[in-house]
């Protein structure tokens, strides 16, 4: 019997009208002749305000009851589309991750699946259950604690399930109707795509775009399982959404497939430090200990200091990372200086930044991609702060204002409008 | 170590603040020696939240995932409250039923305990873990479902665990501050009890008394397992509630020790049936069969169709049950009637009626209970509809009107305001 996975997010399952309204959809693949495992979120709202409680215990909390208290959201929403379905002639049962049982490591909030036996949900199938509804998010350590994957983790578990279960493909219902050329709120061009990459969608879901949490994506990639990302809230058609696939399975791509933006980064910049062998470890090692997430990184002569006598003794160094890590990287950057490690004139932090990106695999095989990028921003005016690159995607840091400017121009300039 | 069982009932924890409350009266105990184990309700409201999502999903569900979803607010306080005691100092961690694991029948809903192995908690207990936080109400199936044992079940888990361990004493705590001689708020007269047997708190309980499940006082009573109730909003002294104990440790008893009352009784009277061997069964066969829960019994010759013809071929045929079975028990006499069964001249319903109960162990030694709460009852005018004994308590039934007439002056004529 086929197998497929559909997977649905606290806005698909809110309250009993929309759970009954997803029960549908997997009621009309179970009648397409499917075995189906359904992985779902909390209600939306009951995670938060689990969450919220933890929070009201106090600043350090154990994280092991944090995840026994916070993965009873799952079970709820799995209790309830388990019975919705059977309430609609649809043989289900609800699993809870000790059930299955889900095995995870003991990193608890943040655990890693060690192994998803199939023997108990297969042997319900064969017995002539048609849906197993799981609970998403969670699992259990080696010590039999409750474990959860930390937060977007039901798109994890859906995709861990279709590699488990050999899964046709791994359906993520969510709010939105796919994975679209760029944001649709920011430019009217915008265009869903039909297929996407793995590798692309790995760097858009990472460059901000909020449609698939990254780690799900990257398990997806390993295990080729085809991931379909569609909304709960429109009829399904074999054309719906958008299919994560293979490069192989993409026709013809375009050079470039999506614009992706970031409001949530901070460009900090070190003045006159000695150019020295070592200084970049004497930098960024203690920024790791911090836990700062460093992004791009610059160096370049100081524009501050330059002269004949310094020029090469010393440097300017530029690095971005989250806006909400800025006070925690000042900090890293005072105590290395204090401590003797590192020398420098002065700290600038600049929030008022954003990160503009185009990720394409077609990249790999064409080049002027990174001109056709700068020249694009350079005509409306914008000047580009800080570069990075990797093979299919190129970032550059900006002023915050032009963003939006920066977007409809970089979807304009590589025809995004225009379909594959 | 000796061992203490603590019981907290869904006020109790209602919110984080009460759930603080609650544990500095673990913490208590604890600092006093204890191993403690403490049951937990799910917050005040959230059973019937989430027995309300379940209902939503339509009228004939699955009781296994009816459990599965309702289980889960006690989940969510057993982890609130092992997070509090931490932050307080106290080593505690959270159990679910199947991390026990407590080993429950298959009726789901209405599940009976099997066994509850003592090995993972008392291995805990031995690593220096000094409370054990466990969600009350639940359990597992023999085939690993989770099953609930009914509305109000946490008092009987509590009462399960006081066993399985030895515990010196389960001591309940809820929103009243012990069991009175009778209802406070009928009459002000009401004084709490220090010492109640456990045969005279059944009898209490199941004559409509809230404060105890009668489930939980049966297994109190078998195990000898001391209980004692108590109130969760007052500071806790060797005084403080009702302890419920065997009749043994109550050094001198009156003859009554509370007056019980009941509004949820209907009367309901067969006129004019024949009299004859195995009319009875022919009666309470079909109501039992149809989920009556008959109470009070009373056969009687009929007032109507006395004659000296007919005296002794034809009788009258009164009982009580619970106000919401009536259209049941009218129904099944009208097919039993169909069938050729019984044959009666009318049935005649009234649900304006209360059940007034006087409730002592010291009735077993001493004459006159009876007399004197008949006269007693006689003296402010109150008719007396159907009677009914055991061996420790008198039940009438009344005009509803009389109900708190009634209940003040039986507490009078026994002169219960008079501490033992």
């Amino acid at each position: 019997m086929p197998l497929l996975v559909m997977k649905f997010g606290g806005t698909s399952v809110a309250d009993l009208d929309r759970i009954r309204n997803a029960a549908e959809k997997v009621r009309a693949e179970a009648e397409r002749g499917y075995d189906v495992i359904v992985i779902v979120s909390a209600m939306a709202g009951r995670t938060n305000e689990l969450v919220g409680w933890v929070e009201q215990t106090g600043p350090f909390y154990d994280a092991r009851e944090y995840d026994a208290v916070v993965a009873s959201g799952e079970n709820v929403t799995a209790g309830l589309m388990a019975l919705t379905l059977q309430e609609m002639g649809v043989p289900a049962r609800s699993w809870q991750g000790w059930q299955v049982p889900i095995q995870t490591t003991a990193q608890h909030a943040a655990a890693r699946f060690i192994d998803i036996p199939r023997d108990n949900i297969d042997q319900k199938f064969a017995e002539g259950m048609k849906v197993a509804v799981v609970a998403g998010f969670q699992g259990i350590s080696p010590e039999g604690r409750i474990t959860t994957l930390g937060r977007g983790g039901s798109d994890t578990t859906a995709v861990a399930f279709a590699a488990a279960f050999g899964a046709e493909r791994c359906d993520i219902y969510t709010d939105v109707d796919g994975v679209y050329t760029t944001d649709p709120r920011i430019s009217s061009k915008a265009r869903k795509l039909d297929r996407i990459a793995y590798e692309e969608m790995l760097e858009l879901a990472s460059l901000g775009a909020k449609v698939l949490q990254t780690r799900s994506v990257e398990l997806a990639m390993r295990y080729k399982v085809p991931l379909r990302v569609l909304s709960s809230f429109e009829d399904v058609t074999d054309a719906s959404g958008t299919l994560v696939c293979d490069e192989e399975d993409i026709m013809e791509s375009k050079v470039v497939s999506g614009v992706a933006y970031s409001r949530d980064e901070a460009k900090i910049t070190l003045f006159t430090i000695e150019d020295r062998p070592g200084i970049a470890a004497a930098i960024f090692g203690p920024l790791a200990e911090a836990g700062v997430n460093v992004d791009m990184i610059v160096q370049n002569i100081s524009e501050k200091d330059y002269d004949e006598a310094h020029a090469g003794a010393v440097t300017d160094m530029t690095f971005s990372c989250p806006v909400n890590q800025v006070e925690r990287a000042r900090k890293a950057m005072e105590d290395a200086q204090a401590r003797g490690e590192i020398a420098y004139d002065e700290l600038i932090v600049d929030t008022d930044v954003a990160k503009i990106s185009v990720v394409g695999i077609g990249m790999r095989s064409h080049a002027g991609v990174a001109a056709r990028m700068f020249q694009s921003l350079s005509a409306e005016g914008i000047n580009i702060k800080v570069i990075s690159t990797s093979e299919i995607k190129i970032s550059v840091l900006i002023d915050r204002k032009y963003m939006e400017l920066a977007v409809q121009a970089l979807h304009d300039a590589f025809e995004l409008e225009k379909a594959d």
